[in-house]
């Protein structure tokens, strides 16, 4: 029979995948000796298969045996109706996933037991308060009632009390808001709230097994890339109480400051209140450090347990703590969440002092934080005078319009336009408002409210409990405490490092980091605090660590330039659009348009010595490097006016009577005949090269004359020549032919022997399918996954992605865009088939991928586990690549996790 | 060291792979005594490695070698100037292609050798005619000498003489032109024409050589499929002359008529002339049965090889004789080409006679010729007189525009219009325009001419030798005996299967064959040489061996009603796109427009009634056979105005001060938010069904109730739900839910169980690629040809067939349009790999093909091959597919070749 259900002391930290991260972690306090409240968790293996067919067999029978246990060990039975044993029912899955699932408090209350609690606690506004809050939280939870009804009841009894605090509330008004939440669920439900106590715990139970399920989760998973498949395991755990009077409270702390990653004393207690208080950010916590003063010997006690668990757990630990009538009690730790910088400057901190070594630093960040800490800051002397200030929850600094519900900041943000949403406190409901903003702002609520843990987890700016702005979300608008009124679609900029709210949009400057790429590495580094010196540290270690490349995608020489400073080494993708364009354009028309081939030839000749500037400006910024030009690849149509909008201004000119100049009737006859319906698998690419007359040797000559103008000074440029969207190895044999024509005029003209790589992106599925005939013609491949993606999927980016994905994401079809990361079954295995079938036609055939994919976390983890040798991304992106590829390569060695 | 060259006793006909069909077929006529002049033929080896690198080591050892027996053969060495040996050096490639590569005739001619040649044959004239020949034929071909040089000298000459026909030139004045032409070779080539006679044969044998690579032999074989890299053998045959005077002649003899199938003696003969004027259609032959008058020893002796060859070859042969001093010399023969219905009516006939079993006499037939049989013919009840008649050369009934030469023809062609190519006579340099037309009318040659060959080979009608008919290439016009002109642009009907022209365009009617599968297999077999009755035997036997099924293509009653009479075994492709259209337009554009859920259901609602009358015609119409019923699949922007048309038209009102009704603002508004770059990688198929409200419900009810209506009334409705264009196994799950949930609900309100089976197209390279797990959520895969080839060589077919292609074509990049025929390499290694994949997930899985591949030969043999169940595909194509699965499944089994 399988196991279902461990006791505290049955588990430890390493079985997150079977006990949750909760479960996992109380036991393994519990192990530790640590003041824990005694339960048993029940395994996510049970909630997958109550998911996937109901109860499992047996599961009723260990909850038996070991409520029996708890029940014994406590003294009482759950419910007992003159002392009765509560319990909390929490969710706990593998991974931490703040605010999506439910918990349950309280569990084990009746009409009678309330009784007894008000006897044994000697507070019967207490046992009151409590039944209450278990009222709520199975009402919303288990029975599905949703809101406004119990907050509306509260805050209707808070009104007619005239006072706006719970703790004005006594034992009276709360009994009957007892009586009104029983009628809300009776009227609500069709059943009374049930008065079987084991009743309570098992439907407590099915409904966290359920949570996992709900949209939100699902939302939230998606959007962290968290398996659906996982489940989560359900704690229950003895209830102790933090608001039995002044000498109760609860509170969260961190082993070291989660924004700068700074040792300390950081967190938030609230005194008199249960946990949830502080979580929803209803009530405003003090700081932590207060409790020395509140309560000196849990203050004392807390900070061993902090210390020992830092020290068991190498890394920042974030507690959750209830003191009961002076008696402090561990309910939860969890290695915590941080923000970017501070990530950087723990690992490397705790590298430096040795208590984990390089390579498990590296694994404790990621590119993703890096990219966070490249997004620029504002500039200090050009910040207003804030109009506000709040918590610095998450930092970055977000300009965007004030919007104030998550919907409009859904639409607003998918019109393109920047988004800070204005909430008085955020709750899970407001996910995708969150998602799609910029930064986030409410009035109510700390460092560990939903807004804040969410805002961090997601990467966002976040400004939380700024006290002295008055939300008003129906009026929409916000009016500051000095009467500065700020209405929806108001430009607005929050800083969350510091906290700070400022009037319209305060200007950026790049960040530290940046400025530290920029400069090339520090000579002198730094202290460990500092993040630049820890950034430093990391991103050494990766670059000693990894096998991948990185190139960089750049267009011009200052591009060039900056992706060399950046770490590139070369340029995996240099497209050759832009030297189409500009002041080019009438030129690149006139060889369109060309009547003669004689007329056609003059647009050439003229094209030629600027593109060969290009070339040269941009070999010499990478001289020494590999630079792959990938030839013409947009469809010719692309550098004309668009169809639609002249047919509109001819015919509205034609129906006014204007004149219409001859130029612009055969500019439309020639866009008619060149329309094509779908144009993404129209005459592009490599089909430009075979069928317009002289382009492809324009763009060869440019190339090597600028190679020979490079050599000549004493440089030593690289150029790769790339081929884009073949789809049959004969096209490639026939471009080859002809650039080799041009490369051979070229050297006999210049008497230098000019001999350079000729490859393809491998982009069009079919040159994948076929990659050993590609590969006997090409000298490498560089994959183009967003073409790949486009082709293999059948989606076009540029119409489904604002339109189709969202919906699929919605319905759970995706967990999130090929776009963003590779899809790994289809993409990813058609990539693995293109190099096995290449490199087995040429054993060094090189290989890399120039698609967006390449500045992708995940995507460049499973590039390096392809044996690919290079990525190639954008300049910005190439310091993410490079630690990415780093950690890729210190994972694949299995020294760590 | 490798064998190049054979002696004709050395081979035999199944050698055609190393000597080609011309020298295998030599051999083995050598080999069964019959007078086949003495020669040797160098094998395709030696070509394949000439042209991959030069002459091979030892070829001209053994071409000494055999030379030299040669020469003792005849007693008398090549070029001896007393008495020279002539050879003809022949080209021969394993597949036939008239005309396309070189004959070189009378090697061995110098300004010596034309004495003895003269003075031996005592015909001076003879000799100068012959070195005449020699030196314009090695010209052209060997040196590349171009038209009009020889040509037009030629034609000086007569016209001094005052003369047609160069019968009228004698001696002196042959021996002027030998002058005239030497100097042109001269002057072309800066070289004399060479006087040493093996230099001459070798530098022959190497432009044959060559030929295989030249355009024309190019463009033939990528229109017949014949492959690049076979190369071509050359046969070096000692020289016999039809041309030396009466009782010496040249002919071609067919032991069945070509054009039937019946047997007799059919042919052309032409005295006192060599083979080439027979070839060319300079001349016109008299029929072959004059030659009984002629030359009676000859005749008789002629028609005792006929029958020994069609014996032995069991077919029809196609012979090429000449006739010296009275002397019967067999030069050439085949398995001679003939019509479609002369292939039908040969085969049923060998096989009714016993000299051929079934299976061969299916694999002697094709589904290109079945096509070409089903095309219309012309109405005899509606026939004008005609304005001319000529030889019947290629079956069929062709209307079009008068075009006097190759490159308007295609021109034409190229805007849609169809095209009558009118010329003289033709040559290979009019083979693009003969595949441009549908019909190819000339004033000059015979059964054999260059233009009767080629239309047969291309399928397309021909009627030649319209000699009443004066062509006027320059003025662009033709006239008839009786004076009717007929300008360019003018439409033409010609009927190639009696050799009439008429004016205007004549009303068709359909063929016989079609007729015969309109009513069904016939009740009496008419006899053997009835062309219904030998395509009835040969279905017969078809649809007895074949494993696949054949479904068609049809979305109504009619057209499936149609289909199974042609056969099908049920609908493989329902599209439901017209049940949208039509007088449902206003309803399906208030369904996309609705402003509001009621407006949306109110249009479904509506659209219900007549969609589930659509299904239940074509239920009953295919009653108790499977009926595949395609999801909505194109683009809802489809089903409402043009973008660029409603914004001019609105443009143009505005600007004029017109009114714009509000409706046609509101569309524009609507189209430009649904507005797509790519349609084809846009919302469509699945990506409709999942995010259009109501549409899929709409669809699967209209299913289910037209299932229910129909078993009400005893019927056994078999649709089959088919979701286009999925992705990913999750878009399945969802609409599957979506589809079942539906079905449920009327099984509910009907009180019948509803259960059908829901597959997926696989079009989408992904779907393919991820096959195990689309086929464990799918009952059946269907895979669409058509976009899998679009997406997986990133081909829009509307955008590039009419312009890329081609242009492909040209280049050599293609060998044929991968949307005629499937694409091995790419669509159908991907196929493969989807097969073996969703069969090892779901062993029962149900595989059709619904492309228009379905109805493509070449590929019903690769879907067979793949082990698919059926191909669906046109009703008119349904004939072809049952015979060529037949051939496949017979091919297979390998019970022939």
């Amino acid at each position: 029979m399988a196991r279902y259900v461990y006791g505290f002391h049955q588990g430890n930290k390493d079985m997150k995948d079977l006990l949750g991260g909760k479960g996992a972690n109380l036991a393994e306090m519990t192990n530790l000796g640590l003041p824990v409240p005694p339960g048993f968790t029940i395994s996510t293996q049970a909630c997958r298969e109550y998911l996937a067919g109901g109860e499992p067999v047996g599961l009723r029978a260990e909850i038996d045996h070991h409520l029996a246990t708890l029940e014994t060990a406590r003294g009482r039975r759950l419910g007992q109706a003159d002392d009765p044993l509560l319990v909390s029912v929490r969710s706990g899955a593998k991974f931490s996933m703040p605010g999506m699932m439910d918990t349950i408090l309280n569990i084990g209350l009746t009409d009678q037991a309330v009784l007894g609690l008000a006897e044994q606690s000697g507070s019967p506004r207490f046992a009151w308060d409590s039944y209450r809050r278990l009222l709520a939280m199975f009402g919303r939870t288990v029975l599905g009632v949703g809101e406004p009804s119990f907050d509306a009841a509260l805050e209707a009894a808070k009104r007619a009390k005239g006072t706006s605090s719970d703790l004005d509330l006594d034992e009276n008004d709360l009994r009957a808001l007892v009586a009104t939440y029983q009628r809300i669920v009776l009227e609500r439900t069709g059943r009374p709230f049930p008065q079987d106590p084991r009743e309570q715990l098992d439907l407590a139970i099915r409904a966290v097994f359920d949570s996992w399920n709900g949209p939100r989760a699902r939302l939230y998973r998606r959007t962290e890339r968290i398996p659906d498949d996982l489940g989560t395991a359900v704690s229950v755990v003895a209830m102790v109480f933090g608001n039995l009077g002044t000498d109760s409270g609860t509170g969260v702390a961190f082993t070291r400051d989660p924004g700068s990653g700074e040792p300390g004393v950081y967190g938030d207690y609230l005194p008199n209140a249960q946990g949830e208080d502080v979580v929803a950010g209803i009530r405003n916590p003090v700081p932590l450090a207060e409790l020395e003063r509140i309560d000196p010997a849990s203050f004392t006690e807390l900070r061993e347990i902090m210390t020992r668990l830092e020290k068991h757990y190498r890394d920042l630990c974030d507690i959750e703590f209830t003191i009961e009538h002076g008696r402090l009690w561990i309910l939860q730790t969890r290695v915590g969440k941080r923000t970017a910088a501070a990530a950087f400057r723990i690992a490397a901190m705790l590298a430096e002092g040795g208590v984990i070594d390089d390579d498990e630093a590296l694994c404790r960040v990621s590119g993703d934080q890096l990219a966070t800490l490249m997004f620029p800051r504002f500039d200090d002397t050009a910040r207003p005078a804030p109009i506000a200030t709040g918590v610095n929850a998450a930092p970055g600094a977000a300009v965007g319009e004030a919007v104030f519900d998550a919907a409009e900041a859904v639409r607003v943000a998918a019109e393109g336009r920047p988004v800070i949403l204005v909430r008085r406190e955020t709750n899970p409901d407001d996910l995708a408002g969150m998602l799609a903003a910029r930064g986030i702002l409410t009035s109510r609520g700390g460092r560990t409210s939903h807004a804040a843990v969410v805002a961090r987890g997601l990467g966002r700016t976040c400004v939380c409990g700024a006290e002295e702005i008055e939300v008003d979300p129906a009026g929409r608008r916000l009016t500051t405490g000095r009467g500065v009124v700020v209405r929806e679609g108001d430009i607005l900029s929050i800083d969350g490092t510091i906290g700070a709210v400022y009037p319209g949009s305060v200007p950026l400057v790049p960040s530290p980091v940046v400025e530290y790429f920029e400069a090339g590495r520090p000579d002198h580094p730094r202290p460990g605090g500092d993040l630049v010196a820890a950034v430093d540290r990391l991103m050494r270690h990766a670059d000693r660590s990894r096998r991948l490349r990185v190139r960089a995608n750049a267009d011009t020489g200052p591009d060039a330039a900056r992706a060399r400073r950046f770490g590139a080494a070369g340029i995996g993708l240099c497209r050759t659009e832009h030297m189409f364009l500009g002041d080019r354009r009438t030129l690149v028309e006139q060889m369109i348009l060309a009547g003669t081939p004689a007329e056609r030839t003059e647009a050439l000749s003229r094209l030629l010595p600027p593109q060969r500037e290009d070339f040269v400006e941009i070999f010499t910024a990478m001289d020494g490097l590999p630079v792959t030009v990938r030839l013409l690849d947009p469809p010719l149509h692309e550098f004309l006016p668009d169809l639609t909008e002249l047919s509109v201004s001819i015919a509205a000119a034609d129906a006014a009577g204007r004149p219409v100049d001859d130029a612009d009737r055969e500019r439309l006859a020639v866009l008619r005949s060149m329309h094509e319906t779908n144009p993404m698998l129209g005459r592009r690419g490599v089909r430009l090269a075979l069928t317009v007359p002289g382009l492809v040797e324009l763009q060869a000559r440019a190339i090597a004359e600028a190679l020979v103008r490079c050599r000549r000074v004493g440089g030593d440029p690289r150029p790769e020549i790339m081929v884009p969207f073949i789809s049959t190895a004969t096209e490639l044999d026939a471009i080859r032919d002809r650039v080799r024509g041009v490369l051979a005029e070229v050297g006999t003209e210049s008497g230098l022997e000019i001999d350079l790589p000729i490859g393809t992106m491998i982009e069009v599925p079919r040159a994948a399918l076929t990659a050993d005939q590609i590969a006997r013609r090409a000298e490498f491949f560089s994959f183009g996954t967003n073409d790949l993606t486009q082709l293999l999927w059948g989606f076009s980016r540029d119409d489904v992605e604002a339109s189709l994905l969202p919906r699929y994401l919605d319905l759970g079809i995706l967990a999130g865009s090929p776009f963003a990361s590779v899809d790994r079954d289809g993409v990813g295995a058609l990539m693995r088939t293109a190099v096995r079938a290449g490199r087995g036609a040429r054993p060094d055939l090189g290989l890399g991928v120039c698609g967006e994919h390449g500045g992708d976390p995940d995507s460049v983890h499973f590039f390096a586990e392809l044996g690919l040798d290079y990525v190639s991304c954008s300049p910005f992106r190439v310091p993410v690549a490079r630690l990415e590829a780093g950690r890729a390569a210190v994972l694949g060695r299995s020294t760590v996790g």
